[in-house]
């Protein structure tokens, strides 16, 4: 128990792990039949592949640190099959535009390199994508808002690789490929190098998640972890690390994880290939974001007896590149008025601790750094009769750059980085308040938002597609 | 002449100065009688202490370097005057929690140090205050959209010094005072030491600007240059480099260059000094932002024989933090469809400057930086025939990051970081059209804000204050 090692430590850990040794019935038959996973995670593809994200409240309820059961997954396909005995035989290259390439097994990358651990949130490209579909259908199946997970991650810091290999001039990118063999080819993606090389980033190749071997849904053996980056640039099933000049032109960095302008129709994209390869639409940093957690969807209060209670609304919220989550603020008027909610940010908690701490044979040693990388928890007692006589309860967050998580939706074709203000509809039953979430993940029925279009209310006419004033059109 | 010394340069240098050896009648009379000026600067605090902006219309004009005559000023108080003839005997220390503390003059920096040139845009934290002004008074003066402005700087990059000073262990800031003695106290502020000493960042001890001894208003003859973050942090007049394990508690630091929650009131802000002295508020990196040049305020077209013409709308557009602009986009219909604007990115032209390449003394050397210090212009050939049917012409820009300038103004005490959708008023009057910005610089008069509030609109009603569907309350 880790914790028991660390008796001075107060930053968390994962709570402890619900998982069985046994594969689900539904995973049997599939080519994933080798890994085992909990039976709660919501499948968002089907059966295969395991493309998943636990129920909201599960996940919130897990904490800081999400266990590997509950932890999101985004495969493109069959999860590699790194056979156990074998795992620290397994080699990846650096490669490319450096003076001396090597090739290193997982046994090297832990012995001849400073270890170090450190939390990371991985956030998908897609999480919230739902709310984009409903809109508009994108090109894209549909997360709800809890994909996202958080864990301590374990590795060497990819700078220390760089060097090692000694990085060209001219180089400007970094490629890195998995083991993933796909429609379309290997799964691979590149980055700048220069981001890459700057120990601030935290760019690291990880082989322990929670102080566990990699789970094979997260990477087994070897992954990238890129902080503050959506989760798609995080390679896992590492092979190659390449030294470029110029961006990949591997068919997922290309048609996988970016914002095209919101002019581009899904037929339009078709025909823009040029468009598709424009680096200014691919997502690295985060946007930022927040939802809320409590109340939850379809959550029941009773407004009998309540006088001078207060319900705690309580989620998460989450920013990019490194960017601290400055404030997050509520509005039970549409916006008219917010009222400032309490954040806490666990992530600091790991900046105390004490010099030449180790956590999972990593070095844990934050307190130089300058970065969030993680989400953080946000909360607001509110009076029940505040709450009883809104229409709706909306967050938003603002970063330490100063920007503010926008009103409207910023639909594009991939239906990725959806941030809006995250809002829900309160329903006064007789006795009760009922709540309801913007939608459901998967094809999961539920939310306002469904039952908004289906009574013909135009979502994005500014009113969340409300008749309240006259609508324009 | 630089670019006769440079031949192979492609990147832009400062247009040429117009200014004369003369100090204006105005600053006859004033502690800074000693400051030549350019006349065509827009006087914001009155005649002293010297604030001021450019026309946009000149300001954009100039192009991507603006002259001396034209930068933005922002000065709390007389400007120090450092004599010509002793200007390279100007001394600062470096000190605090560093292992060798050092005195330095101007002499000493460009003798010891390697120098290095590049160009970054200066934002006062205050740009288009007069819009938050409008909605309600705020405590700061009336900003127009021309408090920016771009130089090439030359100097030495900060971490240089920190190392020859060797920061000691549990230093967490870095504290920056100037030679301005102000009624509370000397002007300073801090910065966190970990983004300092970080090379991409670009911290930046500067002496000259577009290749010249720095104007005293900018800093004669020592100041801090810290690109992509507000210039209230760039300390002139530059006195002590202070390594510190806390933030600063200047006065100026504290009560200064911070966006307080949009919840608190003027009154309110005066006896809440924890909420002022929260470092979450203080404002370091700039939000993203952008505005329109052309049309320009009370600029009228003819419409007659327009019929297949266009008309080139363009502006400038910003981020911070080294981030990209990515895109900007035009919306006729108050955001229900947009319209993507092309950009151009001088700054990129630097990037391609030969090895070894010495522009004013200093290297130019941004081929490894991948960052973005700079403004960018945009621009989009509308039809006349819409233009001439639509009510406005809104502009918003996205980051890197994929945030998106809000519709809605982020109203807070000192009116900062103003960065809502640029809205531009078309007005059609017989056979012409007329453009109406937000509003004018200063107390002068015009705009729609203006306008639109004195007819008993509320601006922020969602509409901007126009009669479009019913308003809410």
């Amino acid at each position: 128990d880790a914790r028991a090692a660390n008796p001075s430590c107060s930053y968390p850990l994962a709570p402890k792990s619900r998982a069985s040794n046994k594969v689900l019935t539904q995973d049997a038959d599939t080519p994933d039949a080798h890994v085992v996973r909990d039976s709660r995670l919501i499948r968002l593809t089907g059966i295969h592949p395991f493309n998943t994200e636990a129920p909201l409240s599960d996940l919130y309820n897990e904490g800081f640190i999400t266990t590997k059961d509950l932890h999101y997954v985004r495969n493109h396909g069959p999860v590699p099959n790194a056979e156990e005995q074998n795992i620290y035989d397994w080699e990846f290259t650096v490669e490319g535009m450096v003076e001396k390439p090597f090739k290193l097994s997982l046994q090297n990358l832990i012995d001849e390199f400073q270890q170090v651990t450190y939390p990371v949130t991985l956030v998908c490209a897609g999480n919230r994508r739902k709310e984009q579909n409903i809109v508009r259908k994108s090109r894209g199946f549909s997360w709800g808002p809890a994909g996202l997970s958080t864990a301590l991650w374990t590795g060497v810091p990819l700078p220390e690789l760089l060097r090692r290999a000694g990085v060209r001039r001219g180089a400007k990118y970094v490629y890195f490929e998995g083991d993933e063999k796909l429609p379309n080819g290997q799964y691979g993606t590149s980055e700048k190098l220069n981001w890459a090389m700057d120990a601030n980033k935290g760019f690291l190749i990880a082989h322990k998640m929670n102080g566990e071997i990699l789970h094979p849904d997260h990477g087994k053996p070897v992954r990238v972890v890129i902080p503050g980056q959506i989760g798609g640039r995080s390679v896992k099933w590492l092979r190659k690390i390449v030294v470029t000049d110029r961006p990949s032109d591997n068919w997922y960095h290309i048609y996988d994880n970016r914002v095209l302008p919101t002019t581009v129709t899904p037929e339009a994209s078709d025909s823009l290939p040029n468009t598709w390869k424009d680096e200014r639409y691919a997502i690295y940093d985060l946007n930022t974001n927040s939802a809320t957690a409590y109340p939850a969807h379809n959550e029941v209060l009773s407004l009998d007896n309540t006088q001078g209670d207060t319900y705690n609304v309580r989620g998460y919220a989450y920013s990019g590149g490194g960017k601290r989550v400055t404030r997050v603020e509520i509005t039970l008027d549409k916006g008219r008025t917010w009222k400032l909610a309490n954040i806490k940010y666990p992530e600091d908690e790991y900046r105390n601790a004490r010099e030449g701490e180790m956590l999972y044979g990593g070095l844990l040693d934050m307190s130089w750094r300058e970065s969030c990388f993680c989400w953080c928890f946000w909360d607001l007692d509110i009076p029940m009769s505040e709450i009883a006589s809104c229409d709706d309860i909306m967050v938003r967050a603002m970063d330490d750059s100063m920007m503010v998580q926008p009103r409207d939706m910023y639909w594009s074709v991939l239906g990725m980085m959806n941030n809006p203000w995250f809002r829900i509809v309160v329903h006064k039953e007789a006795h009760n308040l009922r709540f309801e979430h913007p939608t459901q993940p998967a094809l999961m029925p539920g939310g306002w938002m469904e039952r908004v279009k289906k009574a013909g209310g135009k979502i994005t006419n500014g009113f969340w597609g409300e008749k309240i004033g006259e609508e324009e059109e």
